[in-house]
């Protein structure tokens, strides 16, 4: 099951790739481009960072020709974005809970430990928006918005709990979703999110 | 004869990146590690993502000396560099084609699919730029102007093809060259590129 | 010694995270990673590149939790950072010097050849502030301000010299600090820095 949301989410992150190529003016390469790096980017950062090697995408080539794929369909879509917006959000929450649990698999199969396991689920979940963000020029949206990397964070101490007490495995799978998905939901209906910290200086640090 | 063009191919990046550092006023030392990362990041990326240990810039300190030396030497020749536009674009495309082909080979060495070995390809050919841009604060070049990243595309699939048909070995060096160079040379002329989306809304996705 | 100037080095890194975060109006999650990255992402980067696995911190949770801390509490002292500033800028020198060290320290363990050992020093001292600065959308200030990278270059350089000339091993550790923390805050005192390179054509390369 995880493995279907995966590539349901893969295609959302994908055209959230796109739809932000577009804002920069990119062409249909750079589009194909940054759908390719906000998809796969967190698990590949991920993989590096863990010596995961071969790196996940590398061994599924289908993972490169839906997340291509997506993103220069959404160029055709595009104009309908807007109404497909809820949908769309729910899928991207989807991906996100599910990037996490997979990203803390991933980490523990490896042996590491509780928090690095936490981390590498956080980076899976957020790491391909960063990429995105950073390719496109702007500022990361996740660090600022209504609780999305919050979401991750919580999805993986939450799934982690449910190892430990050894929950039933459906139920392991299961339950983070719920969590996740009400509480991304959630956010962007009333508008949560963490108090902001604004500093203004002069100049002084280097 | 690929290590000859290789050499010339990183001093051509190495002073693309050391121009870009110069638009953003940065030190001797921030020119010069533009320059070594727009040279051989695009290298570093593919090497550090297949696995492929040690970076091969490692292993060749020349590389490093090399190109540090050219970013530093185009402060001193900067202001003759627009009379030398031509021969640059003439290099720099005869780098894009030398990194395409040379980013195959390792991942083709390393055993990996062919999808993934057209993406080492086009990574090694053009993710030095995507470095260069994100480092100097702009949204990456490669994916906006004159076909750019299409001809590494394009150059990657032909030179599998001609490896796949076993084709004569000079040939299937030389006619990628000849592609590449001319597709590249043209799209300059002509003003070619590929199609580009533009994406307005007013604020929708996350 | 050289991990207790470690440990401090790392929380001023995670405080000068936090404060270009609080620029940037993160929420307190953006805070904590921008944090973590400043401090902990230039080790990261170097071991990535050695293939160093697995990576430093991922053995050390402490010192996820020491750089987050220090992000979240920069939040709470942020009025009183001026004031400190003296001091932040002297502990932020010493981490340059500690991070440049023991990247140095680690290439050489792993038989790098000395080209290679001194950029793995350079990029575990400046790459946490370089990705600190990509992440907040602005051109990296390491490669524009007072001698600071460069203090970086000639710290490694002057360590290896030491270890070449088997100096005894106090000194070795010593001096570096001495040579570096001075040359540092005299380029602050008196606005050293390197000649800048501007460059600012219409409009030609790629």
């Amino acid at each position: 099951m995880l493995t279907y949301i995966f590539v349901i989410a893969i295609t959302a992150e994908a055209m959230s790739g796109a739809l932000a190529a577009g804002r920069r003016n990119m062409d249909l390469f750079g589009v194909a481009l940054i759908a390719f790096i906000t998809a796969l980017g967190g698990g590949t950062v991920r993989d590096m960072l863990l010596g995961n090697y071969p790196v996940t995408w590398t061994q599924h080539p289908f993972y490169i020709y839906i997340t291509i794929g997506a993103g220069l369909f959404t160029i055709i879509i595009a104009k309908y974005m807007r109404k497909l917006n809820r949908i769309f959000l729910l899928v991207d929450a989807m991906g996100l809970v599910a990037f996490t649990i997979i990203g803390c698999n991933v980490a523990m199969k490896l042996d590491y430990t509780l928090p690095v396991v936490v981390m590498a689920g956080i980076i899976t979940g957020i790491f391909g928006g960063i990429l995105r963000d950073i390719m496109c020029n702007r500022t990361p949206l996740v660090l600022r918005h209504e609780l999305y990397a919050s979401v991750s964070f919580i999805v993986a101490n939450f799934y982690l709990l449910l190892i430990y007490f050894e929950v039933d495995e459906n139920l392991t799978l299961v339950l983070p979703f719920i969590v996740g998905l009400s509480l991304r939901m959630a956010a962007l209906k009333w508008k949560w999110s963490l108090p902001v910290f604004t500093y203004s200086p002069d100049r002084w640090d280097n």
